[in-house]
């Protein structure tokens, strides 16, 4: 059983896989064989070889685990974390833990192996996002869940395993620190503002237009003031939602649009680079509120001091986001 | 001028090079030139490629700026701050900046090129400890400068871009956030428990053992509880300093004797990793209190996930720390 474990000087929680780990010099061989296997667990006719879907698109009346989906959602074979049981919440001496309950599932968003997620078309790419939205409201349900964790790794760099295009959700016991940060500062300046901080940095960047990429009715794309690292790219909606799961379901093709927009960008600006976004949303305990707002936030793996930035908290950003995106706004 | 810019939403400060950034296509090319190039600029002979030497260990009475040392201690050639000029706070509509005025050092640690520092005799390890701690204390005297940032990235995967050893120094007028969220989470714990929360962990991880890797009379480095990634390492020192400056300096030997073991542990146990390591000390307006205490934190660059990491604060790690400790406490 895993175990989720917290710092007890920053409060961070951390999965902890309490399997047989991996030895040192497994390090170095995981490396490699990753791209190169022939067979390929996400394709259709090798739907016995994940566990069964608990989510799919099948427009053509197709029976599940069988072919003839366009989108399918499966339990990952190898989780972080295991649905069955229960949290046990317990002390550890000085340290607090539970046991390493939630849901980890792989969203695979084409049955075409080797088409990227950018190349999707915009109903596949709609169907994505609506897969996010329908497995974020399943798990909802689950008492014992406070945040669902809506991720993708594209490319070996950024941690991806499998090449075949695929998002992740995990969903968890605790809200990831970042997000429960993003919620008190947006709070703390909620109270001294009386306005959303995100509703904010909508209304300057479109003023402004310096690290504004391209926009839409419903969505825009920016590259944040204080970008961690080259080519960051939040995307949010031009009106307060506090949550994911409570926007007009008509505005889900117009993010469609702009995400594969922007994604498509990065692809052809730096030549398809690696990457990793995560989108960013109120916490279960606290879905409609005045000063979240949801967010996908994406970036590049281009540079490799991750571990300093680890380490220290800290980050050097060698490409201001105004040519960021000015570099962004001049695809195509 | 580069600038300091803060994320309206978590207070994170981030370097922004406002130089004529990266080109998307120069990230790519970047890669592969490092380790490559012959000529090497921290060797001897080559005292002039680099600006002049603000510290240097000289003990067979050589001048400075010429060979003889084994140590030096000189200004970042391509700095990611500039240290002269003021700060200048301003905002920037909804934003907050200020002047990127900073010091960025590189401790150029041995002469020898190739050796690296696990290598190091045991007087050149305490040299380059005592170098950290004369070059902190003389940047404390800049009032402008709140925090000085010790650390190192070793191999081109944790962002090392010249090969002979070194570790860097960055001096900032502002604190790191990670290091201001464990100021805060220390003092808390202080305030309920009367207790440092890092004195409670030597004491518990000294009792347990299953984490313990070594310790002699001053230090002790443990696989923390709450490890983010597979394989980090701390050293701690075993009674309460709040600040690395503030050690008898009588127990630098014993700080360069285990910190080189660990090393040594490390290169073995995962073959020559790359790594990175950062002091943790208080920041200069707080450097003597009872709630904090100074450590080194060492994360061997080992999954390539960090891009999801650094989107979502969240962490997934392979290895237990209980496992991490007993491979590398059974090495030698």
């Amino acid at each position: 059983m895993p175990e989720l474990r917290k710092d007890p000087i920053v409060g961070r929680w951390v999965i902890i896989s309490t399997e047989r780990g991996k030895r040192p010099t497994s390090f170095k061989i995981a490396e490699r064989v990753l791209a190169s296997s022939g067979f390929c667990p996400l394709c259709p006719e090798n739907e016995d070889k994940t566990p069964p879907e608990v989510y799919a698109v099948r427009r053509n009346g197709s029976k599940p685990n069988t072919p003839g989906w366009s989108l399918r959602v499966v339990s990952n074979k190898f989780p972080a974390l295991i649905i069955e049981g229960s949290l046990n919440k317990q002390g550890e001496g000085m340290y607090d833990k539970m046991n390493g309950i939630g849901a980890h599932e792989v969203i695979i968003e084409t049955p075409s192996h080797g088409t990227p997620l950018s190349q999707l078309d915009l109903q596949s790419f709609e169907d994505v996002l609506w897969a996010y939205r329908e497995r974020i409201l399943d798990l909802k349900k689950d008492e014992r869940f406070r945040y669902v964790l809506i991720f993708k790794n594209h490319g070996v760099e950024a941690g991806a395993s499998l090449d075949h295009s695929h998002s992740q959700l995990i969903a968890l016991p605790i809200t990831p620190k970042l997000v429960m940060e993003e919620m008190e500062g947006s709070k703390n300046y909620y109270n001294y503002k009386d306005r959303c901080v995100f509703c904010d940095i909508v209304h300057q960047e479109r003023e402004d237009k310096r690290r504004l990429i391209v926009e839409n009715n419903d969505f825009l794309a920016i590259a944040p003031y204080a970008s961690r690292s080259p080519f960051e790219v939040w995307i949010l909606p031009q009106k307060h939602y506090s949550s994911f799961v409570n926007i007009p379901p008509e505005i889900y093709r117009s993010l469609a649009e702009i995400f594969r927009d922007v994604l498509s960008r990065i692809e052809v600006a730096l030549e398809d680079p690696p990457y990793n976004f995560t989108l960013h949303t109120s916490p279960f305990n606290n879905l409609i509120n005045d000063y979240y707002h949801w967010h996908f936030e994406i970036i590049p793996t281009l540079s490799k001091i991750a571990g300093f930035e680890i380490g220290s908290g800290f980050y050097i950003n060698s490409t201001p986001p105004e040519e960021a995106a000015t570099f962004l706004k001049e695809i195509k």
